[in-house]
This record gives structure tokens, sequence and C-alpha cells, in this order.
């Protein structure tokens, strides 16, 4: 048919990962249905398949906080204007990116923006509810949508103007409970990286011309893309007392004195659904990691006509069997098995299973993994063992395949020569640095690339700073960036 | 201690349920702590106690949408002005309550305002996605914040400009098959109220009147509060293909011909949680059916200094042998048992488990379940199959007596003067009806009541219109309503 002939022509990827990564990557997120522009510039549409990807992370996240206590909740879309005069640097951080609500018949008593991030409304609320050390830790988490109006050009996940995610907002007694958590947090979102995603990621300190606008040091995770930039995959910030003095949080510590806490926030967002697509996709598309994939294997029946009871009969029993890996049973009439492999490696189940008449008579199925291509047959009394077998050795082997490309791009370099020469290349370049924020401008303007982090747990260290000279104590990593 | 002191007092619900039911509510959804009011006037902030029952709303509509082929996915925010002009019916509906942005410096084709549904902004994205008749159904629902700015007192829960639903939108080939599912999406939200939320409902069909802007006809759920006003629970809508032809979604079908699909949308929203205080609560506060509680136990140990360390430690084992009906441990030495009995009745656990000295010597604990206020002593042995079947008790209970509660203020009547009577006095009164606009809004005029719904699958009938006399063919239910 007409409409098949089409679908058939525009289905695969036509441009390759290594020659036109951009476009590679747009190509994959459009056409294996994660998400579709809006009709407002900017904005996406998280499509079902993406958003699935979403919950998963969801549901993987919750419970690591839900066992650290924290508690979800949902507040206001809408902040008031004087909110963001509340904290000078806060507000001065966001002021451009805010969408203002017209007042025009609105009975508002001034200005009210969408929200950017929660930190002002939240604190808010905390300033009523906390009164004693007993309300002390309070630590809450929402999802919700957030909106920053971007100038930068966007793209699909990467950047766009409204975006999905979770913001942790914990109020503490003491600074060292808010350190020690920050840091909880921080490595909750490695794990969720490295068990679920299959990406590994450097923690590390951002510099202060990077950090979050308004707090007191911020943690970050950074991930290295196949085209050699850098990707910020999520955020924990120490926040000080600062916004605690800005709206009034205060408490009786158990000496009923008053007290000011200590606060920090945390977030990751749907950003990380491109990072998944940019990691491990390859030529024919999505490959997704299977702890996070919902279908985890599609299986395609192969026959003529006058074998079809009988395979498509085996077929629906496979499914039946596996049910547990939420099998795709595609038994469409009107597609040919070649269109239903392009389709399912488009999309990038982990494993595809043929079964064939041959395969019923040997009471078998072949089994081939979207990772590597390899095929085997398998008996069917022992494929749901080796299915999940299959699946662990997939996870795995795509973790390994990332952490290999991350290693071989991180290099230490002392010279500036060697540095843009390996900033050119793509590298994650760990120099000796003395975190001045002019220096970071000028190797800005000199070569794009900007300090991704300050290496974690550092041993003492002095050095030459790779662009002043003056005195370093800290190795940082640069990159360019996301 | 001071902060004590003053926490005691404010502790408790201090008005009736039956003497103020409007400041009872407020007093429980504020100390209960399952919501605050926002910064901006309409605005509410749903703190954890309510966000987590809105999780296990989500959980169980799910499971129940995803066992009809529902997929979850995520619209834009923003919608364009020209998109509520599409469908001039639909539009008209929304008009007066649209949050635009401010243009200034935005670069934005035209005006955008908030989303106060997502039927525009999603069928534009159909229209690009359905081709052939293989393409359906589609079945999309999303969960997301909506905002109308209401020039109505707002209340919490049941009417605030910003509030979380979920909006299903699918699209059938055929008239038959839509408004099956629209049936099929309406029994589901019964279930729903009736399984996890213990509330008795009834399903009927909007007049003219009051069905949604733009669609072709809708079904409603309603439930009848305490106070003798109704409340829509959700709402499914056959929306015919005025949306199709105002947004161009058409198909192939299988002869090969252009033809224009048929649609439904369907919510409910975090309006669902304030019924669930008003039909169960009581003059002490909440009352969660249990299956609906996160936590559907407290354990509250009572004992004096020497006797602690046993107490404590029996309560402990208690509590993780419970650990499936995730029970809180309420051991906070600062806070009187007393203290703590009002604490957890006024949000609502099902089921409180005391300890002290003489319980532990017997190998027992005393129960007392929150509906009734019965206690009974369990040994421990037994607890855990004692406490299962008291749960099912009291989910049971609950219902029972919101049905016995409904199905003794629903009255049929003939009369103008009964009508009146049966209003006034707040009950749901089915009376025959014309249906026409004029009638209904005399009436709504002259006693404050609306036509809730037309029954479903009614015999056939002939009767005289309660209003004007004329021919009348339905039985409607009316009722003044939120």
């Amino acid at each position: 048919m007409k409409g098949d002939a089409v679908q058939e022509k525009e289905q695969g990827i036509t441009v390759k990962k290594e020659k036109d990564f951009s476009e590679w990557y747009n190509q994959v997120v459009l056409k294996a249905e994660l998400a579709d522009y809006a009709p407002v510039r900017g904005f996406m549409v998280i499509r079902p398949n993406a958003y699935r990807l979403w919950e998963n992370i969801q549901a993987f996240f919750n419970k690591a906080i839900e066992k650290n206590g924290v508690k979800n909740a949902y507040f206001p879309l809408l902040i008031p204007e004087s909110f963001f005069r509340s904290d000078a640097e806060h507000a001065e951080g966001f002021a451009p990116e805010l969408a203002w609500i017209e007042q025009g018949d609105k009975d508002v008593e001034e200005r009210v923006a969408i929200r950017p991030t929660s930190e002002t409304i939240m604190y808010d609320s905390y300033a009523k509810w906390i009164r004693s050390w007993r309300d002390l830790p309070l630590r809450i988490n929402q999802w919700c949508n957030v909106l920053r109006w971007e100038v930068k050009q966007t793209k699909l996940f990467l950047r766009t103007r409204e975006f999905l995610w979770q913001e942790g907002h914990c109020v503490y007694a003491t600074k060292e409970e808010c350190d020690r958590e920050v840091r909880l947090f921080l490595n909750e979102y490695q794990r969720l990286c490295t068990e679920l995603l299959a990406i590994p990621t450097i923690a590390g300190m951002k510099t202060d011309a990077e950090k979050f606008a308004g707090a007191y040091y911020t943690l970050t995770l950074e991930a290295l893309m196949p085209d050699g930039k850098a990707l910020q995959m999520g955020t924990s910030h120490n926040l000080g007392q600062g916004f605690a003095k800005a709206f009034g949080i205060s408490f009786l510590d158990k000496n009923e004195k008053k007290a000011i806490p200590w606060q920090s926030s945390w977030g990751f967002s749907t950003r990380l659904i491109g990072a998944l697509v940019m990691v491990h996709g390859d030529n024919k598309g999505l490959i997704l990691p299977p702890k996070i994939a919902y279908n985890k294997a599609v299986i395609v029946p192969i026959f003529f006509k006058r074998e079809g009871k009988k395979v498509l009969g085996k077929a629906k029993e496979v499914a039946k069997m596996l049910k547990q890996f939420n099998p795709i049973l595609d038994d469409r009439p009107s597609y040919s098995p070649g269109w239903k492999f392009n389709e399912w490696e488009l999309k990038g189940i982990p494993i595809r299973i043929e079964i064939g008449p041959k395969d019923v008579k040997a009471k078998q199925v072949i089994v081939v993994r979207r990772d590597t291509g390899k095929k085997e047959a398998v008996k069917i009394s022992s494929l749901k063992k080796r299915l999940a077998e299959l699946l662990d050795e997939i996870q795995e082997n795509l973790y390994k395949k990332a952490k290999s490309f991350l290693d071989s791009n991180m290099i230490e370099v002392k010279s500036w020569e060697q540095f843009k020469k390996g900033i050119k290349a793509g590298k994650m370049v760990l120099v000796p640095f003395c975190c001045s924020a002019e220096c970071e401008k000028s190797i800005k303007e000199e070569t794009t690339a900007t300090s991704r982090c300050i290496l974690l747990d550092q041993k003492p260290f002095k050095g030459k700073c790779i662009k002043c000279g003056s005195e370093a104590e800290k190795k940082v990593y640069f990159a360019k960036a996301y």
C-alpha cells in the first residue's frame, strides 16, 4: 500500500552518528517517537516512548529518596515578583528567563511568573511550617514542569524552554548535616546513572563562576557525550543560610534559642533521556539499557501463509511465558519481518526473538541482541533463564562500553598547548586551576570550554594554574559542554 | 515546653462537622497537613500527606488504563492563541479563565496562554501522527497541572486556580468504538471511587447546558457530600468529530478513503482528595480508607521511664513484623501518648496499635479502629492476620456508611413543591425533565440547584417536566453542587 511505502522509505536513520552527530540525534529522537516539536518555539512534546522512560526514572529515584526520608509534594506554578527580589543573587540568575503572566483583569496583588525553579515559593511555606528543632530535618521533593525562556538554540530534551524535573529541597539544623546530604543525593544521582541508565559520570564541585545562583556551593555530575561535549546530569546544592534569612526560616533549637537552618536543593531533569540517546544509540537508532526499557523484548513471528497458525500460536505461547519482560508480540499482518526488525531496532528494544516454522519444530527461537547484533538459538524450555542472563549482559556491556569511552577521553595535562589540543579533540581535560573567574572567562573565550567540576576528595596538591601560572591548589576538569 | 503547649491547644478540630461543615473542612485540610494556602490567591500547596494520596490514586488508575491500552505522555504547558479559535464552542468556554503570557521580549509569533485543558495542543500533534487506520485507536493520557483563573471563591482541593489532574485523549475510527470507551473510562472512574476511595457515585449524562465546551456529550460521575451538595468526581466526553475537523485530523481507512475520526477525552483531578476528606472525616479529623492510606497503622508505645526499654523493644519488633502495612512507630519522647492519639486520629491513620508494659507481658497489643473507635486486645502471634481483616472491615464499613447516606438522600419526586423541599433539605432529587436550557436556568435561579446528570440506561419513560410540565422522556438528578 502507498502509505506503507512512504513509511518504509522514511523509516531508518539517514545519517551516521560519526558523521553528523547533531542531525543523527534529532533523527533518533523523532523517528524512535521519543519526542516531537511543539507549536510554540523551544517547547517539546514528550511522546509515550520517552515518557515511559521518565516514569521508570521516577520509580527508581522515588525508592532511593523514600529510603532517605524524603516526601513528595506539589507547590504552585506561579511565583510573586517580590519573591525573586528576596535573594538578590538568585533573582539575578533567573530574571532574563522568566515568563510573566499578563495582569489584565487578573485580580493579583503583584506580578507573577511561571516557576523557573521553586526555591522561593517553597521556602515561603517552609517559613510557616518550621518552628522547632523537632521539625528538622525537613526533606521535600517535587516532580513538576518548570519554564525558562532560553534564548540559546533549543534542542529536544537537552535544552527546551519547558522541561520536567524533580527538585528536592531540604532544611537542616547544622551545616554538617546539610553537607552530608548534599553529597548523599549526588551519590543517589550517580547510582541512578550507573545502575539504571548505564552512563558513567564524574562527580565534582562547580567553580564559583558555574555554581547555582544563590548557592553556597554546587556539586555536579558530568557525563561525556560521544561528540566530546560534557553534559550536566544533575546538581546538588548546599544553599547555605541565605535563603533562610531571606524568607525568614528559623527554628528554636534544643536550648530554646532561635537559630537559622541550613538548606539544600538538588535536581535532575528529562535531559537524562537525551543523554541516554546520545551515549548508547547507534546508526540503527536507539539502544535502551534493559533496566530502563519497559518492553525488554519483541517477538517477531516469521511465516508463509499456510504455516501461520502454528507459528503464531507458538509466538503467543512464548509471549505469555515471558510476561515478566513485557514483550511486544508484533503480529501485524501488513508489515514484513524486515520492516519490523528495523522498526524495533530503531526504537531500541534490547532483544528480538524470531520464531519461524523450523524453530517451532526444533522447539527453539532465535534471539538477537540489540547492542551487539549477536544471534543465538535458544531452546524454549530455557528461554526465560537465558533472556534474564542476556539482559544483564547487555546492561553490563553498555555500561562498560560507555565507561571505556569516558576513560579513554579523560586526560590530565600540564601545559596550555596540550590543554587546547585536548579540548579541540573533544576530551575532558584535567588541569591545575586557580579557580578565578577571570581565568575561567578567558579560557572560555579562547577555547569555548568551561570548567565542568573541581575533582572531589583531592589529595593536597600544589601546582601552577594552566592559564595564569599562579598557584593552584585544585585540579579541575574542563570540556566543551551542552 | 512552651512550643508544645501551643501545639496542644491548636491541635484538634474546633468546630463540629454537623454545625459548620465548611469551616470543619478547612480545618481538617489544614490541620491534617494535607494542604496550605499559597502566596498567590486561589492557589494551593499540596503537602506530602495529600500528595501521597494522589500518588496512590495515580498508581491505581495507571494500572487501569494500561490494561486498556492507554499510554502516558506529556504535552506543552503553553498554547497559542489561534488554537483556542479553532473550535469556537471550546474557546468560548475557556476564554474568561485563561492566563496569558506577557509578550515583552519573548520571541513568540503569537500570544500564548497556560493550558486550562489540553485538547487543542494535543490534537495539533495528533494531526501529524495519525495517517492510517493502523494508527487507530490512539489512546494517550497525561498527568499534569492546569490553570483556570476562577473568579468564584476558591476552596482547597475543590476549586483552585491551578490543580493537578489526568486527562485522557483518545481517537477512534468509529463512533461506536468511541461511545464504548467513553463509557469504559467512566466505569474505571467509578471503580476507583468505589474500591480505592470508598465513595459511592452516580453515573449519568450531562444535559446540554452542563456538558463540556465542545463536546458531543459528557458522561459524569456524581457523589453527594455530607452537606447535601453534589460533587463531580470525573467526566468522560465523546467529543464527536468537531475537534478532528478543526485540527485537521483524518485517516485513510481500510479502503484507502479519507475519513474523519471520533474523539474522546476524560479527566479527574486532585478534587478527589477533597471528596475523600468530606465523605469520611469526623469531628476528630480525617479518616482514610485503608486502601488509599500509605501508613495503615501507627504504633504508640506507652510506658513510664523504667519500663521504657522493654516496651520500646517490643514496639520495634511489632513495627518490623508489620512492615507490609508501612506502620508509623511514634516513639518521640517529648510527646504524651494522649497527644499522639489525637495527632494520628486527626491525620486519619486507619488503625492505632498501643503497647504498654502489661501488653508486653501478655504478648498482646491493643488495636483501635479509627472509623468506629472500637478497641480490642490482639495476641501478637495473630496480629498480622487480624490487622489485614480489620483493614478490610474498615474499608467496607466506610463504603457502606457512605452508601447508606447516599441512598437515604436520593429521592424521586413528581411535583415542583416536593422538588423544592428536597433540594432545600440537601437531597439528590430525581425528576422527569424536558432537558431544555430554559427550564434548567429557571430551576437554578429559583433553587440554586443544577442538573447533575441524566440517569443512564433508563427504561423508556414518558412524564411531565417538573418545571414546565411539557413532555419529558428523561429522568434527571438535580442537586446543589460544588
